[in-house]
């Protein structure tokens, strides 16, 4: 086993692949950051006790596990937070069913209660049985204690546990070699955050990224947009980013990349009045490149075998071809200040009602097959979207349907077809444990409850977005999608239009305090969202909680959903104060909540200091955020605030500050700011007690 | 290519692997059926049309496909039937949640309209793509046509056609090289049946087999079976085999295969009053060996590497662990009077809520890996089954949930727990493709009228089967679970007991020309639960079919759900009569039928001669069919019906006869007896007209 950074063992067996995660890693090792972790210097799983074989069908390895482990991870998952006793497969897949592992973004990572992470080093659809199995005979020597007859499948079929020691069984096809990452804690949450400063760290969203997000009608035209933008500003509804769907383009399935003078003519006069209203613009598109588009001659001979509706897919892989595909989008787009991109469809389907995307027997000219480029395909195209931001020194924060391994540096998050709101909150908690960020945003909506319940799930991630693709209208006017096509407002909208815009309005104020948050993921690797079995590992009741969830070190986000106005909320270790009534909770046990349409379940840690800001409509360069702190219990710990231009790449030279808030003389507040940046971001509007 | 039969071609590229589905083939290609088949006398793929290579993942396999071509096949597939620009994967699972190919008998098989058929002989997770991709660039030649913006997923994903000549690519992974067997037509059809014969036959059913089967409570003990048993003789409700679910066993999950004395303490003695009741017994189990079985130790030896719920694997591929398997079941079982076995939770599952069985990576004393036994222990489970049967020279007919490649000589009916009726219904359209028996079986219903549908399709089925197993009483009188389980009888169960009583009557009328569809399943390959495809592949409207099906050579079945009571029906060319009202409707055409509660629609063609039985309350050794002779039309044709002992092996050495009932003189008929079988099933009551 060789220690190639503080805390993080690699072991090689046989000759790994050419193509894997790391063959096409951007970003460095954080070894700096991975210093400044209490590292125990030894590997986590001894090398005796990992056995590699090889097969035709490719290389297996076995891990222990102890009895008492808890196993998570495996990226963004959608149907389980807690993979012990499962079964998953890392494959890229839209619209994941089912409990198979399949996503949007796998990675073939996982972490253990018992204090580790292991990251296997590959772009294969690997497969992870986390202690499903005893070895044969383990069964026969236990005392066999008969069970009644079940009569239904859920009792047939009920994962019973064990108390013997199991394994955790490892499937990589068509490998002959491989390597795999073990990542020290002491405990799960710094193994995540060591897998995340291996991956290069997380990413630093530009300040207006945390605004309020919305994305119009797929069949609008330039008067439609016009109208909602200036709509937003006159309703004071805060709204920074302005998305436009596939109806931007020529072609959208597959992609011109080029704008339909015919639905938007003069389009770049409408972008610039948009500028001027204070939006950015975020454009929809995917990576299948139309006969039509300018790039079409350009990227053929840097495509896979197979077209995709009827369009290339280009190998990002190949250098040649992502300096195509960046500098498009760089002179078409970037420079004329198109702040960001939604990436969609790079996740492939076969769970859709029409399944597509390229064969997984497709061939790339980097040597690539469909299979290992399904699933480094989202990370490649992120990379070639980036590259023009990164080189005209500008953030951006956009979207995409696909990612996995090593993807915590790309600043963009992923969104879902997916639409069940409890599958939707538990993608938030499942996607910090592999460093990946996710929207559950609003579409449609099933009732007016249904939409404000969405709405205040959404403003607690890391992207506030609503997507309102299929409708014309905004949907706090109208839910039902043929009303609002008909332009039929509903006969509460005012009051549904008032709690949105509060519910906006809070997300707002959350601003500075999110923005920190991200700058711990930069700096520690620490994720922004986080399961409570990431922060309190070895607390039984946290490691099964799969609705509720961190945000930042002070916030506990309970979110409700339609169908109740009450819920259960398990509070951890510590005490806890209600974020509406300021009541104080004992942790380690559930309390059960009830909330009007317009409170979401939020809990502050007791002793925290939390800065609200002032609510803007949009966040510009010059925002100035005035803040009042709330300063809670006998003895409130000093808060850390980042502090930069919030839009540039000079936070990597080191202009930022860190804004620290803590106790001072008679019962107000003192600020001191360390660090290079010149400018201020925050102002202190008052500071406010709760004993 | 070499020509291995008339009409089959193999095709041999590189070196196979060890374990394929002709590796364990235990029936003979039948080459005199085969002869009688028309044949063109050369290969329908021309070898340089074929193109394979091979790769670290596998061998890729490319298949030319014409623009026109409808591909159906790929065994049971409960969600969709013409596979055309789909992607399969050939994966046994159990609850198969969409349309993935995945399956409890998913088959490396599929035929084509324009007349052909292919087998791909692997136990691979092979994933065939079905004209789903162009090649590159195949589109920058086309015009193209500009389309309107998608505002729904629908519209966006829907599968648009193509007017190029596309190909089929299979996926076989882990494979050096492949056998491939090409089926001559010259129509669909006539390619199925030859695949049908390459597999050794198809199966045929003692008679009592096409009875009535029940399946009682998972948890009922001797007392609640005998209770049932009485009831059904009592109340006149026909029922030949009586089922027992998990309760039967000291340990189910794993299995002990030893009869527990607890709940069912003399069980002989209760077995033998079910017998002389002319009751069948089929018993439930799985194939995982519990500790303490008294299989156990002798089969440790040869079986897998990782347990399933605390059992063994057995190898059933080893001879030895077959005799052991097999004869316990013969002393413990078959001599002792049983009829048959359901064979459960031999399919693996990704999709239940908690995942099971064997991880692919199991290794096995033969050389199997885990991924080839989940594909081949279907029918490595059929023949350790019907080993004792035959050994006994007796017939079974059994149920399996797992079943695959060449397997239609098995004597074993494939059932699901997803239960849905329109995917049931589908199931039975799609299964006759690669020469599987499916049953959708009645479990739970909603209503009763949900319940008396699902009777109407499962006596139109191979096996028609009410599976209790999770309600003390029969549905009839109760379909509410939990008013079922506390005895409390429906308000109108009187007259929802007569019309399933009159269904299971109408089932029972239909034997014999049920069980003459089968005979020619047997000597013809022809699988007697057909698609609209299988009869009319050249007609667009069938080929598109998935909710209607031929039911032997005359029948036209078109269930009704619950959720109408009217459906549209399509009837193909040629004349049809209404079994009901025997009015005369032209084919080539759709029509709209409702029908009361107590009908589902059936056609049967015109100038048929349709034989229906006076209804037997079960299907003793000594039945005779009592037959009122329908004749349909100006000019009727032959009918065929086949006779023999209906139990026995001996139609095997010829003993059987095929009776030929045609019009006669004055408006009757005759009857002409061919063959040896010496006794008579068959007595004419009338000769009725319809013209």
């Amino acid at each position: 086993m060789e220690n190639i950074a503080n805390g993080v063992w690699k072991y090689r067996w046989g000759e790994p692949e050419k193509h894997t995660p790391t063959t096409y890693r951007e970003f460095e090792i954080q070894h700096e950051a991975l210093a400044r972790l209490v590292c125990g210097g030894k590997p986590p799983i001894a090398q005796r006790d990992i056995h590699v074989a090889r097969s035709s069908r490719g290389v297996r390895i076995e891990l222990p596990l102890g009895a008492d482990e808890q196993v998570y991870g495996f990226g963004l998952q959608l149907h389980r937070v807690n993979h012990t006793g499962r079964k998953k497969m890392i494959r890229v897949n839209s619209d994941p069913v089912a409990d198979t592992g399949d996503s949007h973004a796998p990675v073939p990572f996982y972490v253990s209660t018992a204090g580790y992470g292991v990251f296997v080093d590959t772009s294969r659809y690997a497969t992870f049985y986390c202690g499903t199995n005893l070895r044969k005979g383990d069964s026969a020597s236990k005392e066999n204690v008969k069970r009644s007859i079940g009569t239904s499948e859920s009792e047939l079929y009920a994962y019973k546990g064990t108390d013997v020691s199991r394994s955790v069984l490892v499937d990589v096809p068509a490998a002959e070699g491989i390597d795999v990452y073990f990542f020290e804690g002491p405990d799960l949450r710094t193994a995540v955050q060591r897998y995340v400063l291996f991956s290069g760290g997380g990413c630093l969203p530009p300040m207006w990224g945390l605004g309020i997000w919305y994305r119009a009608y797929s069949a609008a035209r330039k008067d439609d947009v016009m109208k909602l933008a200036a709509g937003f500003r006159k309703e004071r509804m805060p709204v920074d980013v302005f998305g436009f769907e596939p109806g931007w383009q020529t072609r959208a399935y597959s992609c011109s990349f080029v704008w339909d003078e015919e639905r938007f003519p003069r389009h770049q006069e409408m972008l610039d009045r948009l500028y001027e209203m204070d939006y950015k613009v975020n454009l929809w598109e995917h990576l299948f490149v139309h006969p039509t588009s300018p790039m079409y001659d350009a990227l053929s001979p840097h495509s896979g075998d197979y077209e995709v509706w009827e369009g290339l897919v280009p190998d990002l892989s190949i250098q040649e071809a992502k300096r195509i595909f960046a500098d498009h989008h760089r002179e078409a787009f970037v420079d004329r200040g198109i702040s960001g991109f939604k990436l969609d469809e790079c996740d492939s389907s076969d769970y859709v009602h029409s399944n597509w995307s390229f064969p997984d027997v497709s061939s790339f000219p980097s040597g690539m097959d469909g299979e290992q480029m399904h699933n480094q395909i989202g990370t490649l195209y992120q990379s070639a979207i980036l590259a023009p931001f990164e080189a005209a020194g500008k953030r951006t924060w956009s979207q995409v349907r696909a990612s996995g391994a090593l993807a915590s540096p790309y600043p963009f998050v992923l969104y879902s077809d997916l639409y069940d709101h409890k599958v939707f909150i538990r993608g938030i908690v499942s996607s910090g444990f592999s460093g990946l960020l996710w929207t559950p945003e609003v579409r449609q909506a099933a009732s007016a409850e249904d939409l404000i319940r969405r709405v205040q799930t959404v403003i607690f991630s890391p992207l506030a977005l609503l997507n309102c693709w299929r409708i014309p209208n905004p949907p706090w006017v109208q839910v039902d999608r043929e009303k609002n096509k008909a332009g039929i407002v509903m006969s509460d909208y005012e009051s549904v239009q008032r709690i949105c815009r509060e519910l906006f309005e809070l997300r707002m104020s959350l601003i500075p305090y999110l923005y920190s948050a991200f700058a711990k993921y930069w700096q520690e690797g620490l994720p922004p969202f986080r399961a409570l079995a990431m922060d309190y590992p070895d607390d039984a009741a946290a490691q099964q909680i799969d609705d509720a969830y961190m945000m930042g070190d002070s916030i506990l986000v309970a979110p409700l959903t339609a169908d109740s106005s009450e819920r259960t909320v398990y509070l951890p270790a510590g005490s806890w104060r209600d974020f509406w009534t300021h009541e104080r909770y004992e942790g380690g046990s559930s309390y059960s909540f009830a909330y009007g349409l317009d409170r979401i379940p939020i809990f502050v840690k007791d002793n925290a200091i939390l800065p609200l800001a002032v609510p803007l409509q949009h966040v510009r360069e010059d925002a100035v955020f005035e803040l009042t702190v709330r300063m809670y219990g006998d003895s409130p710990k000093e808060c850390l605030l980042f502090e930069d231009d919030g839009n540039s790449l000079s936070y990597r030279e080191g202009r930022y500050n860190w804004v620290r808030l803590r106790p001072g003389a008679e019962g107000a507040g003192e600020v001191e700011r360390r660090g290079s940046f010149e400018g201020m971001k925050y102002k202190i509007k008052e500071w406010v007690s709760f004993k």
